[in-house]
């Protein structure tokens, strides 16, 4: 009898993918830890029985999260990474060599201590030097910290339920702004606008309220339910059409998604994001 | 109990909805027909299992395959429609005042009148007088018709496999050559390249053989597996990117998908699209 994992998402949906083994599975106390082999996307996470990623499919996540920032900010010396504990995230925002410092704050160690032991092939940048892995609370960390302003800062959370609750919500973003340099760029997933349209509005709004500029951008996370996914581009400072020539001509050949091209694409609105953010437009 | 569909592909991936009702079933000389209400999509089609469209996101879908070629061609008067039974794709393409004619070519009757008697809310323009609706085989119409050419070509048919078989073949893209005026513009659903590289691959590749333009362009379909969708743009004298302002104007606030930042978005090839189309390039 074949093995099979089966999602559900508000007991209206479920992708099911076919195991070819179980390599990990661990109660920490966030949320249960697993890591499976899955015959379509390779070894995977999943996160309190929702997939978070896996081999053959987390570039198109990965690589829209990380760098339409980093090609983009003014400077990218200093990275701040929240969440992130796969590894598929500081891996990409090492591959830029301006960076100096990455700190990431990754608050369960259970997900870091796995995927660094059996899911070696996403996280490949865990020796980097450059790299300052902390396991911390986020939230505190943001509202809390004396440490010298970051160019970069790139939220990498699970959905706002959970461990990543506090992650959503104004207090959390007045944080980042606080520790963002004045030109810096924050970057954040912000959830499936098709299955979770009040959830993506209400981060938009409130990241609004905290960046003069608050761009959505879009692509495709084959592991999600619904395809379609958004991540966030806000900011004081930069132009996430300004892209430097430099640093992308370093990172595009490495790339599977992202390229110069698909930067600028990835910021076109669909008829009903622009009806969602502004809901007296068209129909 | 609750009762949920499944679709599987491969045996590696299913996507599950749960029904809220079943409201027709029946198994045509071509394929097993199926009309469902499902909980988080709304209504469905499926063909032999495999979910086709649906109510809540058939948009998506249906205004990607139809207005890049339709606010491009240099003439949209005279336009064949090759399958498209859920009559989704006629509707949008009757949006376009300047259609003298849609000829639409759909293999099973049964899939017609089960989406006209049920899925009432995708196919709204069947009463259209300027919608010549046929029964009859796609690829023996475009190679023997002797009827005028057509400026738009649109292809909307299940995967090449079942009554699709056909339809991703050279002699079929030669069929269709002959059939459209010289600065027509042919549209096609080419499949999933993550799920289905090579097939996309041998697509793209037989058009080349055929037409002298030939632009993939990309999407989200929320329906099919994973996510990230192709359709094709091919041509020997139309320009993709020259959108006529006025007919875009027309449908645009109408659209829930589409726009003119969508249109151009579309094409942009991501990395992965690049390397398979041309192996030598990138990684």
């Amino acid at each position: 009898m074949a093995d099979w994992y089966e999602e559900r998402f508000r007991d209206v949906l479920s992708v099911g993918l076919r195991l070819t083994g179980r390599v990990f599975e661990g109660r920490s106390p966030f949320q249960r830890v697993e890591i499976v082999d899955t015959a379509l996307w390779g070894r995977a996470l999943v996160l309190d029985g929702i997939f978070q990623t896996a081999e053959r499919e987390e570039f198109f996540y990965h690589e829209m999260l990380v760098h339409p920032a980093m090609t983009t900010a003014p400077s990218v010396r200093r990275v701040l990474v929240i969440g992130g504990g796969d590894g598929g995230t500081v891996r990409e925002v090492l591959r830029h060599r301006e960076v100096e410092q990455v700190v990431m704050i990754e608050i369960d160690p259970m997900v870091v201590e796995a995927c660094q032991r059996h899911l070696t092939s996403i996280g490949t940048a865990w020796d980097d030097p450059r790299l300052d892995l902390r396991i911390a609370d986020g939230v505190r960390y943001v509202q809390e910290t004396d440490e010298p302003p970051f160019d970069v800062v790139i939220l990498d959370v699970t959905d706002p339920v959970g461990p990543g609750e506090g992650l959503f919500d104004e207090a959390f973003y007045r944080g980042v702004a606080r520790v963002l340099s004045p030109q810096g760029v924050f970057a954040a997933q912000t959830e499936s606008a098709i299955l979770m349209p009040e959830v993506f509005s209400a981060i938009e709004r409130v990241l609004g309220t905290v960046f003069t500029r608050v761009h959505p951008y879009f692509g495709c996370t084959p592991i999600y339910g619904a395809g379609h996914w958004t991540w966030t581009y806000a900011t004081n400072g930069a132009d996430p059409m300004a892209i430097d020539a430099a640093r992308l001509g370093r990172i595009e050949d490495g790339c599977r998604y992202y390229n110069g091209e698909v930067h600028a694409a990835a910021f076109a609105q669909p008829q009903f994001i622009r009806q969602l953010l502004d809901p007296s437009a068209g129909r």
